[in-house]
């Protein structure tokens, strides 16, 4: 199959023909399939259903500093979990809050709180007018649905493949003051699986923003979540930037959403000293403590990272495949047409595709009727507009592998037919 | 032994000598004893423990509305749970949204979601300059403390033995546009155990706000926390503001925080459609769903309404000696003297003792100096400011039933101490 871009407009037409035909052979089978959410498949949640043993009514209830984990107390949640979480994202247990099972949540409050409280001794945000995000792009659908919420602004930075584009973050942060945060996906970026470079973490923990007060959102939600055997690395944020003096600019957060239970799992976060104390405070009157037999339960269950580690090559084990199929499919049937591109991760929970400029919606629309769906087109940037209507986020977790089969070849069947109506549009 | 106030100097003086004794020796011990805060003891708990049986990793995970509670999903939680919940608080399943394990959390984000999205067609409260609430006193310290986080002005309301005076509740509300809420805990009060009368309620459910934004914070904690074999009841509020159009005026709150475990139970909000949907709005950019594995747990282990009201009597059974021992202690010890008065509630938590104007700091000071924890004097008052400085909490509930008679005998007296010396300065 030579590139479509090489074809004349009669090639493509009777290419495209072909195409409809497939397309409705499909649709005439009913289906319904999703690969719209980053949800772990039943083979993944069975991996943690000991998880569901670890505690019984035979348990002992007592950790190092809560006398009875059923009872009311410990804000920033038991020892032993702040110790599992510090071990996770390599600080000390003292930066740790351990909370509730999102990490979500964790982030929402955490804008919340900055937008009430402030920090580094400037006003609240909410009482400085007009502030600003930045998003790289394509981005997480939820950090830009709930900065939209607060009325921050957001503004779209580009990433590469080294992470989000340093010479603009530090262009802008250093320029404007009304630019308050950043938003980072740091491990396996959702969608593409990026892991950045250590150079931009090296560029993030020396960043010299405008606003005292400016914070990056580290999100290190897919920080264990290695899909094959060449895994990428991280640099440790904090410990960059201590070197700068840095720590009071980073929030950083995790959870076992994808590694136990997303429906009921454990989220932390860690911040530096300064941080803490302005979060506690705002928790100090949210709640008088997070689940701790939850907390416990895990602990139970885990031991501790080594066990957390373990635990999460069965993962990798469940979705290796997965992500195969999408990338075997993707080569098999676009690799030579130039009609899209793609990211290969080692780890996440994401392919992300960008096809043809200003096809991405008809795609999401064409496998949607039949029977397949994804994401939203747009979703991965803010305010839900691709600039370039072209990228597409796939989530391979989630179905059965031969539903994924399918709903794959329907994916690369619809790129085709959208880039053909494209480009003879256009001849 | 005769009223103090009607004893001459000398022989209050004499009286003191006696007390001071006894008040030494009771420090020579060197006891620890806490009476501070609501905790259920180690007994209720323990009654509990079969919750964590009632799933294990045999479980099947599939309910009405959800085809896997370990995954992600259900905002306002499973259905089983909503129903549970619509049971025990009287209201239809569509008007619950079952949240974590904190019902101050809910109330938090409440306040909070009202702030930055504001109700009935009104501004957000936080655009609206400032706001005040009604605070009916003795109240919670926790409500007072999260309307303060927010800049929120609390108003003192006085309570009467049938609830808040609701002349007073009319009159304000009904004057002044800035009055955008009110604090209450209808059944079993905080801390005077005092149950609303059906023509407190029925005030409640008809009040005509100036603010068409005013909520009614109606903090159903003890809704099911009796203590004795002659309970009180309350009217359901949603019931009697339906008949005056009135739904969108209340938020109700309850959780299994004093059913099964404070530290892992679930918790739960009633509001009507309206409100329902300011409040979903600011939970999907929140969180994508609370724990649904310990709803799940909780609907297994109770299967029903009935399953909660017969847990509650074994709980009921452990509580009620606790409240006899403060209460026989405190008849015993104070019921001749004149110089205190105190709440003698069917249910709830607490004890309300109002000692002689200007004491409550010092009896709880000399308490504490004698290994008595209690609950801060002032915290029962917005600002932790009681006015007459009278009014101290009794949480009968935490301590083993020795420590407990002892705690009380040191706390009586206390009171004793602190009205001579008050008594003899004014003479």
């Amino acid at each position: 199959m030579p590139e479509y871009l090489s074809m004349d407009k009669n090639e493509l037409l009777e290419e495209h023909k072909k195409l409809l035909d497939t397309y409705a052979s499909y649709k005439a089978q009913g289906l319904s399939l999703n690969m719209a959410r980053g949800k772990p498949c039943s083979e993944q949640l069975d991996l943690s259903n000991g998880l569901l043993d670890a505690l019984n009514s035979e348990s002992d209830f007592e950790t190092e500093d809560c006398p009875d984990c059923r009872n009311y107390g410990n804000l920033t949640g038991i020892c032993e979990a702040r110790n599992l979480f510090a071990d996770i994202l390599g600080v000390s247990p003292e930066n740790i809050i351990v909370g509730g099972n999102s990490s979500l949540n964790m982030m929402f409050d955490t804008i919340a709180c900055m937008q009430e409280l402030g920090n580094s001794g400037e006003k609240p945000w909410n009482q400085q007018g007009k502030i600003k995000f930045l998003c790289p792009v394509p981005g997480y659908d939820r950090h830009f649905g709930l900065t939209e919420y607060f009325g921050i602004e957001m503004i779209n930075v580009p990433m590469t493949e080294n992470g989000p584009d340093m010479d603009i973050v530090e262009k802008l942060t250093s320029s404007d003051s009304s630019i308050k945060g950043i938003w980072c996906i740091p491990k396996y970026s959702n969608p593409q699986g990026i892991t950045y470079s250590d150079e931009t973490v090296k560029r993030f923990a020396s960043l010299k923003p405008a606003a005292k007060d400016f914070r990056i959102m580290w999100d290190n939600a897919y920080i264990i979540h290695d899909i094959n055997d060449t895994p990428d690395s991280l640099l440790n944020i904090f410990d960059e930037a201590k070197k700068n003096g840095n720590e009071d600019m980073i929030f950083e957060f995790c959870s076992t959403s994808k590694v136990t239970f997303p429906g009921a799992g454990v989220a932390a976060l860690a911040a530096s000293e300064n941080n803490l104390k302005i979060l506690k405070k705002r928790y100090s009157f949210q709640t008088i403590g997070s689940d701790k037999l939850n907390m416990l339960r895990h602990i139970r269950y885990f031991k501790n990272v080594d066990g957390v580690l373990a635990h999460m090559q069965k993962n990798k084990a469940i979705l290796q495949p997965r992500f195969k199929i999408v990338i075997d499919t993707l080569e098999r049937e676009l690799s030579e047409l130039g009609i899209a591109k793609w990211t290969n991760p080692n780890g996440g929970y994401f392919v992300s595709v960008d096809v043809l400029d200003g096809c991405a919606k008809k795609v999401v629309e064409l496998c949607k009727n039949a029977g397949v769906v994804l994401t939203d087109a747009g979703a991965t940037f803010p305010y839900g507009k691709d600039p370039k209507d072209s990228n597409i986020r796939v989530a391979p977790t989630y179905p059965p592998l031969d539903e994924l089969k399918k709903a794959m070849e329907i994916f690369c069947v619809c790129v085709k037919i959208a880039a053909i109506e494209k480009l003879t549009n256009n001849l």
